[in-house]
């Protein structure tokens, strides 16, 4: 390939300062070094992490960066020492990596890899901590170890999730982060039973894919509970079956949903970052086995709390990130499962627009409308 | 027998009033309603359950009543439709009820039964919502459904577990509450497996039990954590294997075992009834995987708090009553692991006293050098 070893310049919007407007810069990519693979960015979603990183309320936030996670594309050239891509591989990438060697991926009991963690968390890449983007000669910051809003990134190896050449990447994307987290949040974290009662609190994507989630798992009732009626008529499509506002109620929301199924339901989702409805989910559980998942994330800082009688009285409180899915083992087979039919990915993507007008692109995600808006960066 | 149908004067401790010394007084007990039992307790043990309600601190305390709650005895009478005890029958009185029939006792996933909480919660029982104790016709509350610190007490059927007539009465009454409560926190609630690493805070009776517990389970490392170094020698003998003194470190205590074990344990478990430790118990788990459970029970209106992130990063907080077993079923099988000398029982008993001399029995349990003080009321 022309572009092998070389430093290849393209658009990518770039976050010069927090809370300011993203700008497309023509920005300079690094070939790949050992261990790590440049990728050609096809698509790419924008996800609440993003905006919150952006807003400078993330005391982790570096700047200034390139954003984005949530991503699909084709592997440009390889670094040293890589074997399991190759260019011309379709791949998703990763924000949580996969080594298969550390004490996290040895466990067996969680998906949080600890390989490349220190380095993602500060923005470059492990083998030299030197990122790979730069403009003008300043080095640019990578963002969770991934940067998806650039038409070229560069990943480590243990972050890039191969798929299925003929699946379509304008909608696999979002298999990179939202919809996982939801399905996952389900299957891998609560493991809810066929007959069960669910309430799931946000029905933004995650919300929606949890819904999903519980309904190819069985779940009798499942119950949405958001403070935008609007996102009912859509959620009835992705298995909800009951509706709360909490709007139309002066009773708390957790007495709410106790009432309404004698006791409270088997499990229940936060998926909105909202520390007073973890509260009121983790509440809203059964005496004996009700359990909680936490899936939003909070502002930083940001605690929550209950009264421990609700933990002794057997709730119990989890949490999970990107649904306990190993990325590069499961990514794949969850985009297997999208080509078959068996999850849905399309009806998630309510927004297509270009990299040039992400700025906009970031507006509508706070609309009650926009599930997820996906972006071509080479259109 | 002679007393049947009767009523019975005997010997009981009076809580008449919050926080005021109990009274030896000659009560009446009334025969057993139909459903109920009539038990001639033998030995009585204390726990920190009928101090804290004895404090006036319990806003759900109701006086005067009846405390005690870890007992054994002998059935003297049966109510009517009584079938599964008969007098002569040696037994546990349990505070977790065991209907076998309510939707908590059905479910298979909880030890909490539901058949008759809402008379023991108020000191009365089911039939008649009234009491069987009186002092010269004035009513004296129940308490917990069993009020142990009588020579004669009423309770529900579906809270009287049955045992092994040649079981010593005056050590298995242990096993009516703080002994199980700690094997089931490991057993039953952690379900912790050989090789994991354990903390425990707190190394009172529950605590010893708990590491009891991970003994047996084959956890390697079991760490003991408590403020009074004196508990450290016993502790060995029920195999914790090293201690940790929060006032022996700068750092806050989560931070300290963390450094500890390369990262944290992977179950903890808080034995005290102190909110700010049930947050240092999670805290110091390993990220990923790790489980904390409490047992401790913190003061009414106390409340636990911790970032959303300790759970999306994999930890898990959960509860424990009674250590999940269920009572009529499993302390007759725990009785049995005793009798087999499978399970401690007598090394927890450090004072033996009689009903007459329990306020310095109550004393006493706030010594460091006391675990249980057993009380015999037929002396
Ligand atoms: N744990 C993870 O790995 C992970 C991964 C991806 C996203 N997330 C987090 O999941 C959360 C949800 O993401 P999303 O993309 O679905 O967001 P979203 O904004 O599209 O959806 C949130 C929904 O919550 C509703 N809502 C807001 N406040 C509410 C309240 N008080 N009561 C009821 N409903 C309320 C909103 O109306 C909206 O429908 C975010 O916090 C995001 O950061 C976590
Ligand atoms: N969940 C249940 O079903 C259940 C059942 C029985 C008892 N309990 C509760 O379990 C708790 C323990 O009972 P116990 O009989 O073992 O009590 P205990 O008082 O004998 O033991 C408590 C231990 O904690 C230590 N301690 C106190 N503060 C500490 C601190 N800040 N850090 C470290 N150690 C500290 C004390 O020195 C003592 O050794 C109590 O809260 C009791 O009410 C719960
Ligand atoms: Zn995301
Ligand atoms: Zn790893
Ligand atoms: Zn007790
Ligand atoms: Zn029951």
């Amino acid at each position: 390939m022309a572009t092998q070893d070389q430093v290849i310049t393209c658009k990518a919007a770039v976050a010069w300062e927090a809370n300011k407007p993203l700008v497309i810069e023509d920005v300079q990519v690094a070939p790949p070094q050992a261990g790590e693979v440049r990728i050609k960015i096809l698509f790419t979603a924008l996800c609440h992490t993003d905006a919150y990183t952006w807003s400078g309320k993330d005391p982790e936030g570096l700047f200034p960066c390139i954003l984005g996670h949530e991503a699909a594309g084709i592997v440009e050239s390889v670094g040293e020492g890589v074997t399991e891509v190759q260019p011309g591989d379709h791949v998703i990438p990763c924000y949580q990596a996969e080594c298969r060697e550390c004490k996290f991926c040895k466990s067996g009991k969680t998906n949080l890899c600890g390989k490349v963690r220190l380095a993602t968390g500060v923005g470059v890449m492990l083998t030299d901590r030197k990122s790979r983007f730069s403009v003008n000669g300043k080095p640019i910051y990578h963002f969770m170890g991934t940067s998806t809003f650039s038409q070229y990134t560069v990943v480590h190896d243990v972050s890039v999730a191969k798929i299925h050449p003929q699946a379509p990447l304008e909608k696999v994307c979002l298999l990179g982060c939202g919809v996982p987290t939801g399905l996952g949040a389900v299957w891998n974290t609560a493991k809810v039973e066929a007959g069960s009662n669910v309430a799931i609190f946000g029905l933004g994507t995650v919300g929606l894919a949890v819904a999903e989630g519980a309904k190819t798992a069985g779940a009798s009732r499942i119950i949405g509970v958001d403070i935008d009626s609007k996102k009912f008529d859509i959620a009835k499509k992705f298995g909800v079956n009951e509706f709360v506002n909490p709007k139309d109620h002066d009773k708390p929301i957790q007495q709410v949903i106790v009432d309404l199924t004698d006791g409270g339901v088997d499990y229940s989702f936060e998926c909105i970052g909202n520390v007073s409805v973890m509260r009121a989910a983790l509440e809203c559980c059964h005496k004996g086995w009700g359990t909680s998942v936490i899936v939003g994330v909070a502002a930083s800082g940001q605690e929550i709390s209950t009264r421990p009688f609700q933990l002794v009285t057997g709730r119990v409180w989890k949490g999970t990130a990107f649904g306990g899915f190993k990325s590069r083992s499961q990514v794949p087979w969850l985009v297997d499962k999208y080509m078959n039919k068996e999850i849905k990915v399309d009806e998630y993507i309510t927004h297509t627009m270009i990299l040039h007008d992400i700025n906009e692109a970031f507006d509508l995600m706070h609309e009650g409308g926009c599930l997820r808006c996906v972006l071509a960066l080479h259109p």
